[in-house]
């Protein structure tokens, strides 16, 4: 048996295959009951399993391993594998060395985090250890303390691989990789760290002379640098924390590239994966920040793909739009592997969040509309810690399709109602596509914030005013782009592909209608050259709500603006303007940029002092369309501003649905058409798709299958 | 015909009287329409309808007004007083001057803004104007035109006053003062503020001698005393603005009674209310905040009471605890009146957000469980904003009972069945109470930092390493206390009161058979001195997560603790302790409280490694558990750990109920009571209340009422 991502899919044995898969922890439960969970799990229709093999659980004492049982029943990792390959299910393993999983210190080994000397720990600016939980993954202790638990868990997963007639199919590399300094905005200061850094800058720029001419610095040497620390208070601090953010996303492959490499030399073949997490209270809007932080990592080895952690917590229209945005992007910076849900919510984390059968099985085909191509249901199984382990306790998940006991819940059915969907429609399913006619632009660097306004950062490092900008861009990320684009588009049923801006080309942006850009104060000239080339040749460029005109180190650079022919000033008037027959559309700020000597331009938006705020204008074979304010979706207007501008270019729904509450993806395969209408909302709902009458319950989804 | 509010609910004619209101603005209606949004208000079983009155709208020039309509139909205000009273409705009147709204410039006429002088804007701390539409509230010039305007609108109310036989029965009074400051952080520096800063430390300390030896300074007058502006770095920046929380309370306090005297010199003589924001997102953590900038005026002017603004968005498990804990923390600081939502929401501000008929309706019979005593829906009726007046463009409000047109949605439906429901229980349901034994300690000093750490502050001001201290207190009052203890209760369907501390005696707190209070490091000591003569008089007190050391301007004071005769030191352990018997229970934090000298006194709760975390001990006729360590509410072992305290001093919940996910609640009457089911979930529920059996839909609520 085989199984590889080599295309857009799973393939097993050469074939399509969509990978089912249902995470069960063996070290939280009974060893009597592993069977019955598995066989479970096996009749709800899945294929596979998933399980973290905790470092610590397995090495309980320095140098003393236990994978058979002798100290603990459930330490033995080979009757475990055993019985998956019995109960016919494939094994996905995720070996660390970090897995967190809430096991405590991470499933690093307790002995470990004693062990080590202090320079081994992620250190903070002052050189003191941020957690005690937290190791600097470079550092050659840790490493060497890794590969030799490598030594002994590597020769069993090999042994017991696919092409050895086990049921390993797969294996994770560590676990969520940089979502400690993400979450908690401490950035790893560690001497190796900060060795690499000058050594990444030294590669980059070749000659100190290069990086002050850039930065605008006078540094004597590469050595005498020192890595960013504190807030931005001007340019030359900006460029040091760009720098580091892509420093980072370099250390991050370094960081795998190096685990990959020792993995493939215990001769393991298996299909390798990473899991990025990124939902925050059911708000997905900062996960493509995360995706960006693998970017260089997605290049450099391919024969590692990354999952998501899809988490919504609270299923609901607020967030409906998430999960599909992700999957995009994720495409868009994957195209050779195939999108899956490395955590694909069953249950909770936390006892006080609740997760409704009904909610969850919308959620799950919806995410078969938006393009799932495997994914693995996280937790299929509660766990109950053993004494200690658990860093929240003893239970592991709330409100799973099977208990601890193994006693199904309801989320059991809905688990196996959308798994039985996917194996009856096999690959026609599978390989269905939905066609669009809109791209969106995906444009990383202005993702690139994790170290200067993190998530739980207590102190903000980036203020842009300190800068003289006018757009932060963590809020253009979120309002404007994920909440506002990209939820816009989807609720008014609307595909849209996403494309990687810096991997793109003209030929490819010109496959679609339109291309829509949200954009900040600053874009590299390289960008800003294939903007401008893709609207000379016929493209349909909208972008908003500012025209860049300084590059990525805050250097002048208006090549974009230049190119168009745009002349343009800012001014202060009310937040409302008149844009494309709409009065009174709101927009965020009262600054807007104003456009000059538009007498050959046809004028779109007006303030409501008069200025002119956005223009369609004919350039080359192409037409641009420039939106100089910053809009969101907050009011019904905004929708209809996005459809309007959207009908410009003669871009149809595929059909006519009565209820613009309801949404539906049409995804098509070789002989047979899906139609997924989707009910997000707590009400039952009657409506008409063309002439047809359908009526839903509240929160489900209905496939309609045609014969094409 | 009179309503006023002198107990804890409305009374109308010397009756008690459920005030059932619905928001619908006039200025934002086709006056053609007026009546018949009216007539169909009323044929939803409400008594009484509310509105803003714009000063913008009609002093539409400097010195020009219409109440008439001769500028615009929608002008006449006295034809739409008279359409209120014709159909039978009450009618509560907004007359500003503040009254946002979405309304342009928060209601502020246009003219009024170009008109006035720079210092009469709220000014940050460098003298420049935070925003075009904030005025400072006590300048002269601001309250000379707000006079004016007085003088114009308020005859008009007074003639229409109910007490004349017209249809005005209520007056709110500007509208939810201090909110911009609470959302932006920005503090009005004000001259005029500053001023009356320095007066309002003058007459607290007496002599600059006595504020020197409070904060630590040498400040050599009050003259020159300058107003915290920037982060808290020591003691003495605390302590000032620690003053300068309690200041803005007083500065409110004053222009509110400032309103209210010239408000009555009309010889108005309706009751007057003032509504109070907070719900942030679904979240209602920070309201108890907005409650506590009112505590002055809630002292001083009992003829002022407040309602809140209750606007879950979306509602769910997640947010159920929230309009109860808000009523009860309203109900401790406001005995004199009743409990009444100013804004219960029934539809939404923004397009994006949902509000499912279902849920709403859930939502609101949930708070008539919960004791609300009157109610306005917010809004009844959509709106389209006159050109240019609305702030987010020009719809206002959406999915609403009616809309712009007056058609039906089928929210009206679920209101209509409320109003139904509260009109045939009368009195019987307006009295009903439920019994709690459980009392919770609201203790306002860890609220006041909506100047230091507000919603949307840019820049925190408080760190509270800078100090010294270990817990933050608005992750104590939030995480702790609102989501963690209060939420807690709830889910465990054990009722609670809240008891304001600093208003409180050792009596009141002795009619419960157990008082809970969260605290941080600082407490005043009359406070701690209530708490310790409470114990020793007989009572049951928990305390936790650390026993106050320090009293409000962080000067050592340990009263309650050497009271109580406890010996501390902190120590680091996991975040696991083992507590009343139940293992590894997660605590936010590694740090905890350490008791010493604990031979003769009960330990429940211990660290990982063997210390004594928490204590039962006998002081005088009373009990004192004292916990050492953080915990929310996370994992089920917290609700555990809860239920176990409360089972000490033998309280039980009222009926036996088999489905933990259901909440109910027991109003007793004087010949019914009314058990409210309520099911927060998306699932149908089939449980047994006692022995009997019931099934429920999934968000809804069942009332069963039986006679005594």
């Amino acid at each position: 048996m085989s199984l590889d991502a080599a295309k857009g899919y799973f393939i097993k044995n050469g074939k399509p295959f969509f990978l089912i898969s249902g995470e069960i922890h063996y070290f939280r439960l009974d060893p009597k009951l592993w069977e019955k969970h598995l066989r479970l799990l096996k009749q709800s229709g899945a294929n596979t399993t998933s399980t973290y093999i905790p470092w610590d659980w397995h090495e309980y004492e320095e140098g003393k391993f236990d994978f058979t049982g002798e100290t603990h029943p459930a330490r033995n990792l080979i009757k475990y594998i055993n019985l998956c390959k019995k109960n016919g299910l494939q094994l996905i393993v995720k070996p660390g060395p970090y897995i967190l999983a809430e096991y405590e210190a991470e499933g690093l080994p307790g002995w470990l985090l004693k062990r080590i000397s202090k320079n081994s720990f992620a250190l903070d600016e002052f050189g003191n250890i941020i957690s005690p939980n937290l190791v600097s993954y470079m550092t050659d202790e840790f490493l060497d303390f890794t590969f030799r638990w490598y030594d002994k868990i590597m020769p069993i997963i090999a042994e017991h691989q696919a092409s050895n007639g086990g049921p390993i199919t797969m294996m994770q590399v560590c676990n969520e990789v940089g979502v400690f300094q993400w979450l908690s905005g401490k950035i790893d200061y560690n001497p190796t760290v900060i060795n690499l850094y000058k050594e990444f800058l030294n590669a980059k720029y070749n000659t100190i002379e290069n990086l002050n001419s850039v930065y605008g610095t006078e540094y004597p040497s590469f050595e005498k640098i020192s890595a960013p620390i504190d807030k931005i208070k001007n340019r030359q601090d900006y460029c040091a924390y760009f720098d580091f953010h892509l420093f980072y996303r370099h250390y991050f492959a370094m960081y795998l590239d190096l685990l990959i490499k020792k993995i493939r030399s215990y001769g393991i073949n298996v299909q390798l994966t990473h899991n990025i997490p990124g939902w925050i209270y059911g708000n997905a809007a900062e996960l493509p920040m995360l995706i960006s932080t693998y970017e260089e990592v997605m290049k450099t080895r391919k024969d590692l793909i990354f999952g998501l952690d899809h988490i919504p917590e609270f299923v609901s229209f607020r967030n409906a739009h998430s999960d599909l945005a992700c999957n995009k992007i994720l495409e868009a910076m994957q195209p050779y592997g195939p999108v899956w849900a490395a955590e694909f919510q069953s249950g909770t984390r936390e006892h006080h969040v609740k997760c409704d059968p009904n909610d969850l099985e919308t959620f799950y085909f919806a995410s078969l509309a938006h393009g799932l191509k495997g994914l693995n249901y996280y937790m299929f199984s509660q766990g109950i810690n053993p004494d200690g382990k658990g860093f929240y306790g003893k239970a592991f998940y709330y409100q799973t399709p099977l208990s601890e006991n193994g006693v199904k819940s309801p989320l059991y059915d809905s688990t196996k109602k959308v798994n039985d969907f996917i194996s009856k429609e096999k690959e026609e399913l599978l390989l269905s596509e939905v066609k669009s006619e809109i791209c969106v632009g995906f444009y990383k660097p202005y993702f690139y914030t994790e170290l200067t306004t993190s998530q739980l950062l207590k102190e903000k490092r980036l203020y842009i005013e300190k800068l003289g900008l006018t757009l932060d861009p963590r809020f253009v990320r979120e309002e404007i782009f994920f909440n506002g684009l990209l939820r816009s588009l989807q609720t008014l049923n609307f595909n849209y592909d996403i494309s990687d801006l810096e991997n793109s080309n003209v030929e490819n942006l010109l496959r679609y209608k339109q291309l829509w850009v949200v954009t900040t104060e600053f874009m590299d000239a390289s960008t800003q050259k294939l903007l401008a080339d893709y609207v000379k040749n016929g493209g349909s460029l909208i972008l908003y709500p500012e025209i860049p005109i300084i590059d990525l180190y805050l250097n002048p650079c208006s090549v974009l603006k230049d190119e168009l022919g745009v002349k343009l000033t800012k001014s202060v008037s009310p937040n409302k303007i008149d844009a494309f027959g709409i009065d009174d559309v709101y927009t965020v700020f009262r600054e807007k940029q104003i456009f000059q000597n538009v007498s050959k331009t046809e004028i779109v938006s007006t303030t409501k002092t008069g200025e002119v705020c956005g223009i369609r204008k004919n350039v080359g074979n192409g037409m641009a369309t420039i939106l100089g304010y910053v809009f969101g979706y907050t009011t019904d207007d905004h929708l209809h501003l996005i459809e309007k501008i959207v009908s410009l270019d003669s871009i149809k729904r595929q059909v006519k649905l009565s209820d613009p509450d309801i949404q539906f993806v049409i995804r098509k395969g070789k002989k047979y058409s899906y139609m997924f209408l989707l009910n997000y909302h707590n009400q039952k709902k009657s409506f008409t798709v063309n002439t047809r009458k359908y009526t839903m319950n509240p929160f489900s989804c209905k496939v309609i299958k045609q014969k094409l």
